[in-house]
């Protein structure tokens, strides 16, 4: 699976991304940007079919929520944790006369209460377990935000810090399972709408450790994840650019969520991932959106106003 | 200067925000982020009157920009620093046998080399000086960011992750000056069709320490920041919702910015605080925007369709 190291020269070279010397790090250009709100307000339109209840957080979140989740054990290479300055006078003497010297000043941070997002959903869980038992059909909720996930890579399409839009489906079992496997055509029929050859494929989630091994195995034995793939940077086989997630009763059993029968509720969400969206119009349809065809822009740039 | 102690039950009562455990760190609910896109939209607009070149940095940051600033000489108390795992398997045992325990885990992070972003216009400097020598007049950039402070506090008005949206402007330093003198004049009466009713004031940036009381005396003496104050939940004096900062030659020396004749540039901000402006406008016309004022409406919800 070769990298394509022509994509991101190009990006920068263009100023559609400019780059801030930290791998995977990037400043989105005014044509990166538009492009990517076009999108997510596509995205958003299709999304709002469901009427999900819309909710927004920050791109941090309560540490506990990432202690509870389970995260930690899977992902924690991943996770983002904020630490700071509580020290006094003396002490920050000390921090700026490291930072002077060029030497290491972590010592002189302690942990705080907030972590980074690492998808969009994670705080959605104990939100919905503290507002108590789902109603009958569950719940269904809408969720963006900046994301973290500490892999600093040479692929544009592997950012460190990236946006993901998302709807996460809450209920009994069978609701949620129909729900998530109907995601994968829908989610292909929206994309190919963009023009992108999309191609569905089962996936694992990038698990730490030889442990993670035996997990990544049973998730694609269990059809837990499936990804739409387009071709970015990847030659092969493309990059994800939606997922769908089936959590089955994992979040419902940490918080405590329950259906309206008593029953343990089972999740699923799908997420596109914003950036790499972008990243896969640009590759397919050229880096100057102005030319793109008619049917792509029409449906980024002018179908809000006509609906 | 008391808090008025009634605002965030109500706005929590209400959904506009979600509570997550964490003093300053709220989740959105749809009517608290509908008001505050709409102002993001109708700030957007006047803005643009000044063709700011577009860029859009996510919520984390280069640390190295972080020490090049200043700001941990000044803020070392509020800046977010990001730490993640590095480890083995067998330290990952570790770790999570400490988060299973409810003990501190703090010593099985490391330092990154990113940090959250505490102001939206700190990643714009050595992006614009990597551009090279400043046009004769300078440049004006548009920036907006999730940004952190570690500020946990009662007040529903100092979230400790909250947005930022910003014009920035370099260039000589008469040129620089002018321009944020005409900001606030021009925040005032943006802020008024509104119906807000704003107050502007010196002020002073949150120095750290003993020393940073002399800072702040010299930079009100100075008068080189402004803010906006409305009323929100502090009932005396108001709480600052648009600011203007003038840093002389403070960016321009860091960075090395030049101006097309050589001297080093000067360079101002102006920001606002989108979280605070919808707190101000939520205090100002009720929690129901549905029944605000026709004019209010007209300028947030209508006037996009219409011009």
């Amino acid at each position: 699976m070769a990298l394509d190291e022509t994509l991101l020269p190009a990006l920068l070279d263009q100023g559609l991304l400019i780059d801030t010397g930290v791998p995977g790090l990037y400043c989105r250009g005014a044509i990166f940007e538009d492009v990517l709100q076009r999108f997510d307000a596509f995205a958003g339109r299709a999304l709002a079919a469901e009427s999900p209840e819309v909710v927004r957080f920050p791109p941090v979140m309560p540490r506990r929520t990432l202690e509870r989740s389970g995260y930690l054990k899977s992902f924690p290479h991943l996770a983002g944790t904020v630490f700071t300055y509580t020290g006094d006078e003396q002490g920050h003497a000390d921090l700026l006369s490291r930072v002077e010297a060029g030497a290491d000043w972590s010592s002189s941070q302690s942990m705080t209460e907030v972590v980074l997002v690492p998808a969009a959903c994670y705080p959605v869980y104990p939100a919905v377990a503290a507002a108590g038992t789902l109603p009958p059909g569950g719940r269904t909720l809408e969720v963006a935000s900046y994301c973290f996930r500490h892999e600093p890579s040479a692929d544009p399409a592997r950012m460190q810090s990236f946006r993901m839009h998302e709807l996460v489906r809450l209920g009994e079992p069978s609701v949620v399972d129909a729900w998530r496997r109907s995601w994968i055509t829908r989610g292909l029929e929206l994309l190919g709408q963009l023009g992108l050859a999309v191609a569905e494929a089962p996936a694992n989630d990038p698990f730490f450790g030889r442990g993670g091994r035996l997990l990544a195995t049973n998730q694609r034995a269990a059809e837990l994840k499936f990804e739409l793939l387009a071709p970015i940077a990847q030659s092969a086989e493309g990059t994800a650019i939606m997922s769908v997630n089936y959590h089955q009763d994992h979040f419902g059993t940490i918080y405590g969520i329950r259906t309206a029968d008593g029953e343990v509720a089972h999740s699923a969400c799908l997420g596109f991932g914003l950036e790499r969206v972008t990243l896969a119009l640009l590759v397919r349809h050229g880096l100057e959106p102005a030319r793109w065809p008619d049917e792509v822009r029409h449906a980024l740039w002018e179908s809000e106003a006509t609906r």
